[in-house]
Parts: C-alpha cells; structure tokens; sequence
C-alpha cells in the first residue's frame, strides 16, 4: 500500500534543501546574532527567516496541518501536540555552530501524525555494541548556564567517562548527533534540555536505521519531555539511562 | 630567499596523502584494537603500518634526520628533541574515531629544526576574538581515566562555560581541533595530556594563520609539555591560561 504522506516528505526534502541553499548563502556574511533564554542561547534573522519561509511554504501546501517552530515558540506560539499532521521545525540546529562558522548544522523538519513520528525510509547501521566500555558517545554541554544543571551535566559525563568508556564527542547540533548515531559512527546520543524541533526530525531516523529512542528514566521516549537517549542498542540505551541523574525541565507542552 | 627545507615540506605533504589513503582503505575494514596506556587509549595495526611506512620512507631520503612518532615511542623509543632537522609524527591523530569510523582523523606531519617548528605556508584567519563570553572553544575529555585527572579536567570545563562562554565542542583530535582554531571557525583549543606527536604538525598552521600558541600557564609553549593553548588572540589565550587548573604530568622528553 502507497503511503499517504509519501508526498508530505518528498515535500519536506525539497524545503530542507532550500533551507540549506539559504544556509549555505548567509554563512558567509555577516550575521546579527541575540541571545534567547542565556548567553549561549542564540538566534540570528537567519533561523527567523528560514522558519518564517518554511512556514509560508507549508500553510500554502496543506493548510489544514500544524506546524511547531523553534522560533516561533520563542516568539509567543505554542507548542503542543495534537493528532492532526504537525510539521515539527528546527530552521537551524546549532545556531551557535552556525554563528561560529563551526561547520555543522542542519535544517531539522519533522512530521507527526497521531503525534507518531513518520517515517521515510530504512537505512543501515553497524553493529550493535553492547558492551559499553567499547562505546563512542555524542552528546553536549547544552545552553545552559545555570550553575546546578552544568553541575549535573558534568556529573553525568564523569560517571560515564570513569564507566570508563572509549570517548565523548559533540559536534554542536542534536540533529546531526543523531544521524552520526543512525550511520553507526557513534555508539548512543545523549541529551536533556533540547526541545521536540531538535528530535522530531533525526529521531526517526535513528529507529528507521535499527536504533532505539528512550527516556533517560529508561521508560519510552516522549517527543515533548526534551530529553532522549538514541542508542545502537537497547542494552546500550538502558544502561546509559542507569548512569545518568535526570536534569528537572519544563515540558514543551507545559503551559 | 628559497626556503632551504621546502623540500622536506614538499615531502611531507607527499607522504600525508599517502598515508591517507590507507586510512581511507583502512576504515572500511575489520579492526583489531589493541590498548596502550589506558581503556581508553587505542591503536590498530594501522597506526603501526603507517608510521612504519612514513618512517621508512624519511629515513631513505633524510638518512641524517631524526624521528619522533607516537607508535615507536609506544613501542620504547626515546623521544627527545635535539637541534638536528626532526620529524614528528602521530600516523594517526584520532585513533578512538579511527576505530569507531568517526568522521575525523588527522595524519599529523611535524618538522622542526633547532627545536623550532618549521613553517610552510600563511594562511587566513578570521577576525581576532578577544571577548571570551563570545567565544567557541574546542577540547577533548582525553584518554585518562584516572579520577583526579577526570576531575581536573571537567572542573576547568565548569569553570570555562560558566564564564559563560558560547559553547563547547571537540571532534576527537587534536590535530583537527587545532585547524578550526587555524580556520578560525573555533577561537580556542586547550588540552593537557596529548603529546608532541599531536601538536607539532598543526601547531605551526595555527601560527601561520595568525594565531597564537601559549602553554597552559600563561608561559610560552613548549612541544615537549604535553600541554597547549592554540587560540585566535593572545588576550583570549591567556584568559583560557588563567582559568584551568594545570594537570601534573610526565614530560615527553622525561626519562
């Protein structure tokens, strides 16, 4: 049987690539940069105009459907998850990348239907590894600066690094953290503080690729509780979950 | 006047592309993955084919000149500087991503004479940053696992974002870290514990482009230290030296 959404996301490819193209184009310049919720929180007009074009485009197309945007948050919009087909939208994962030159970002387009995930296709990945202290991870410092959650950011880094195991790397950008776990090149991501646009798009990717989502409880993943383990295995998944205190964070559903 | 070691650059730059491309045939490959110095601290039988290689190579065209490279002293090799034209060389700068098929390794070539690094070519960085509330660093975890070492090194990672600064990233090697210094799309790299093997071929591109190599106390930089700050800006590198706490460790010129 055809998907029926099977238009939605050849739609979505053509947007992130013209995402991209406006990416690639305002890189060189230079850029506006303000700060969101802390100093190491930050938005250019570039992400404002990515999500504003992105929007436009999609209203157009399926005007009926929803739509949940970084910056349109920021700007007062809300964030909750319905049934109804919702585009999820980071316009740019890793703006401080982004802001840096440092050169990793991407253009993050998710979609719900039933607030599930839809998926696009299989990839492959390697191996899964079990074993922990053979294991690569991704994750990142994230943007906060609040002494007692960079307290626990670290603690857990400790904890896993004296497990011990092989390394820790972070590019930056949740997304393209994911997809290096979805090509099998990092073993599991870990991450609380990011928001649904930072998963929706990459977190199906990793289950498509033979990965697993979980909560960092070890219970299941939940798109609006902006924490996730995306790992190799479940084994992997759960035991990082058993290492890792919890950071306490407003839902992006919470009112 | 015609640099007198451009020869040897010129071979250098020979033999990097060489030795790539066996690691771009080796990582489609089975590994097998030994440990050196601790769980943490790998090396294949590739690391160990490539320096012999490189080395057998200088050695045939240079007879006269020396050698230092991290296989050899792994196997029991000196490696102490002398004035006599030297090559320092790490086959693979990255070997935990290498193992894993993380996207960045680095084959790292240094020359020095006189115990200086000898310089090739000028490049372009960005704009200076001084303002380290501003800034995007790039360092690594490292591959101890001793406690009080991991300690140190998260605790000058506490004290560096809640300055606050930007963020935080590291790719895995230093070699590559100290090119997006060079590139100027990072400001800063610090790190103790590497060796002379890791800095000596990319610590003169970060000069060359302009940016400013120090040791970790604020002193001038010493290859032989295992420590460095490679940074955009003497103001910025000095901050980053007042900040860290300094890590004791052995010398590589230490008995």
């Amino acid at each position: 049987m055809a998907d029926p959404w099977q238009e939605c996301m050849d739609y979505a490819v053509t947007l992130a690539r013209q995402a991209g193209e406006v990416v690639r184009e305002a890189i060189k310049n230079e850029m506006n940069v303000m700060i969101k919720s802390s100093p190491a929180d930050l938005v250019t007009a570039t992400d404002q105009k990515i999500e504003k074009m992105l929007l436009s485009s999609i209203k157009e197309k399926y005007p009926s459907h929803s739509f949940i945007g970084e910056e349109s948050v920021a700007a007062g919009e809300k964030s909750i998850l319905t049934d109804s087909p919702t585009w999820i939208i980071d316009p740019i994962d890793g703006t401080t990348n982004f802001v840096h030159r440092f050169p990793f970002v991407a253009v993050s387009i998710g979609f719900t239907v039933n607030k599930k995930q839809a998926a696009k296709r299989t990839l492959v990945k390697g191996d899964e590894v079990e074993d922990i202290t053979k294991s690569l991870l991704v994750t990142e410092f994230g943007s906060s600066r609040a002494p007692e959650t960079v307290k626990i950011v670290l603690s857990n880094l400790e904890k896993l690094l004296c497990i011990p195991i092989h390394g820790i790397r972070g590019v930056g950008t949740a997304a393209v953290n994911m997809c290096l776990v979805a090509a099998g090149v990092a073993d599991a991501y870990y991450e609380m503080g990011i928001h649904c646009w930072d998963m929706a798009g990459a977190g199906i990717i990793v289950t498509e690729a033979g990965g697993v989502l979980m909560d960092v409880t070890g219970g299941p993943f939940d798109l609006m509780s902006r924490r996730i383990i995306a790992a190799n295995s479940k084994t992997l998944a759960e035991r990082i979950a058993k290492e890792i205190q919890v950071i306490p964070l407003q839902r992006d559903d919470e009112e």
